[in-house]
């Protein structure tokens, strides 16, 4: 299998408030064609350390590419440094430039003389068509390895290199097919999730699995080689299937949806609405159900319900309750759900009452504290949860915690319906 | 000025789904000390590309610090080759391994045989402590260049770079400060604001300035160096207030804030309240608003009016208003900030009705309509919005503008009440 680097290139890259997501992408592109990326460098507008990065890279990988650098300002490097990485000549193309001034004509402007520089190509580089932009790509064959030159900005790239590279490379790149394939597992720890799998994911020789946690669910990475993508597919498909009956419930996404995404799924499916009563996430739950695209079908209305007269206000919930039971408790998250079912309409309501902190901890209720209720007609019932992290973590898991919770209890109705219809 | 490098190791960070944010911290961590970060690499579990990264990198820059790799599976590599990388033997420490030991023993565990390998030290490292995990971290001095060998969770980087790396990096690190400033504008674009400014900053030789265009926000980042802190303190200063006085109300962030963050202070300063009433930002506005600690000190409730009946019985927005005017109008905006103001009795109350995609567009109202509306005692207004992107950005981008119309109209307030109490 061919393997590739990825140079990112510019001094901004190498600053806090950006990072380089084209690789992200390229990476994603690179492993569909069978091309393994063991390396990605990130370089500023520095001609030295380019020119090396350029030079190494080009011994060790059979595709190296780089993006970034093309424009026409005096930092724009690239286009000169990778010409004297591969020890070539920048030529002029008078081709090109007509392109570049016709591009700026029918912007009604006139091309600025420093764009001139986009018209020069490294000596026996073929020209990569730049549809969004005036800095076309290049790509060169160097002793059998390929050096490709791409624009940074993203919509200038991906066009270009799904165009004009991509059809290039698979001709390279055949033999291995690489599939790649996201479980995502809620209620289980990675230790516990591993305990439970390991044994079936290692009698799958040709898929590498791996465990990874992120910032509130348990992936589990599933990259299946083989020599077609059929393969690669019947063998991951059958490997989920057993992994599935396994974790039963707790796998909750088998293609890498968000837990947003299955929730929605889950209510078109049954034809149900749901509404939703916040207090510590602050709107958090309601904002990513209504992230997905045609969320009107299932959801209608929602509530903030910050301050404790709000919640009495808007959900009904009896201030005594509030009182005595204190706003972060059980009881008072099963009357919000309840009030918000009541007043919405809706066939499901969660509610989230909680501490995200810094500060409104106790002893007995310190930060992380949360509850979350749940009603429909049939039932109201809720969960307690002490959740780690700081304020941005405590409000995202909480919200996760209760599209989980959702997701559980529309299962579990659904398996109701079946076995009352059941002979 | 030393020159730095960033070498994050683990095959997860080659994949699409990851990214390597570590570095990111490293970056403005190391530039307060003075030290630039010319490279940034990112390597798999592969010990062959590992060794010859790390050997790169000592050649070339005088701190080279590696992030993960140092847990105690078979593909945690780094330990074992950054010794080789530097020509150097793991040792055996038995304190750090009764330190190990210790650690499970409070979790109630035994600890696994495996573990026993984070109790080895390259040869001549001191061992950084790990205060949330069970990995120590390293630091060598090799020729008067220095290794840093820290782990990949960020809950055990971040304390263990702060208290035991920093310390030791500012002692070499002496000679040239570099100070970071970000400024953010909103309702100018990038060449707008370029044209406003890029007379002021020019005269600032010591100052590189570059405006960079966010999510919805565009940024100017001043990068000052001098000799000193004060100096570079004093000449962004400078250079900020003559910003501001081009810039005026445009310029939101003068120290890289969030625009909820200033909205908050705002709000805070003035002892004001708001109240939000969303329809196709479903939350997003709100969940900002809370996203900030003490948030409870200006917010007690907003709704999620998605459905029309909803604008009408939390709000009472006229059924015939919606009827005659379409639900995603200025009417319609602004009557919900009037029904929002009215019920919650807050100072300020925030509206947004839009079309965010990616279906539900028309000829007349095409998908990025967006109607603000806004109410106080004093005033009810709306602003009409045409947003580009997808329905993530609309989202996003709306719920900015909104955030930013509040602000306006507070500063405003502000400013009359001053020119009212004025002689």
């Amino acid at each position: 299998m061919p393997s590739a680097e990825i140079i990112a290139i510019g001094s901004e890259l190498l600053t806090p408030q950006r990072t380089d997501t084209n690789s992200l992408w390229l990476t994603e592109c690179l492993n569909e064609l069978g091309v393994e990326v063991k390396l990605k460098t990130v370089v500023g507008d520095d001609p030295l350390r380019l020119r090396e990065a350029i030079a190494d890279a080009m011994t060790r990988s059979e595709i190296v590419i780089t993006t970034g650098g093309l424009g026409p300002t005096e930092d724009d490097v690239t286009r000169s440094v990778a010409a004297e990485s591969v020890g070539r000549q920048l030529i002029h193309s008078p081709e090109l430039e007509i392109e570049i001034r016709d591009k700026f004509s029918r912007m009604k402007r006139e091309m600025p003389e420093r764009n001139r520089k986009q018209a020069f190509l490294i000596d026996g580089s073929s020209p990569l068509p730049n549809s969004f932009g005036t800095a076309p790509g290049m790509l060169l064959e160097v002793d059998g390895k390929f050096l490709v030159v791409l624009p940074g900005p993203p919509k200038e790239l991906k066009p270009m290199f799904i165009d004009h590279v991509i059809p290039r490379l698979s001709i390279i790149a055949r033999g291995t097919v690489i599939t790649k394939r996201v479980l995502k597992v809620s209620g289980m720890g990675e230790s516990a999730i591993d305990e439970a799998i390991s044994g079936i994911y290692r009698s799958y020789q040709s898929v590498d699995t791996s465990i990874l946690f992120n910032k509130c669910e348990v992936e589990v990475h599933l990259t299946a080689k083989g020599s077609t993508l059929e393969e690669c597919t019947a063998t991951t498909d059958s490997l989920v299937s057993e992994i599935r009956n396994v974790l039963g419930i707790a796998l909750f996404a088998e293609n890498g949806e968000e837990m947003e995404e299955v929730v929605a799924r889950l209510l078109i499916e049954s034809s149900a609405s749901v509404a939703v009563a916040e207090s510590c996430t602050g709107g958090l739950v309601a904002m990513r159900l209504t992230e997905v695209p045609g969320s009107s079908a299932f959801f209608n209305e929602g509530v903030i319900a910050y301050a404790n007269a709000a919640k009495s206000s808007y959900l009904n919930v009896p201030a005594d309750l509030i009182e005595s039971k204190g706003a972060v408790s059980a009881e008072v998250a099963e009357a919000m759900a309840r009030g918000m079912l009541i007043r919405s309409g809706a066939d499901h309501a969660v509610s989230v009452t909680g501490i995200a902190g810094p500060s409104g901890g106790s002893e007995e209720k310190p930060v992380g504290t949360v509850f979350l209720g749940y009603a429909s007609k049939d039932q109201v019932r809720n969960v307690s949860l002490r959740i780690p992290g700081d304020r941005f973590l405590i409000r995202w898991r909480t919200s996760q915690a209760a599209l989980d919770l959702l997701r559980r209890q529309i299962l579990r109705a659904k398996e109701n319906d079946y076995r009352i219809s059941s002979p």
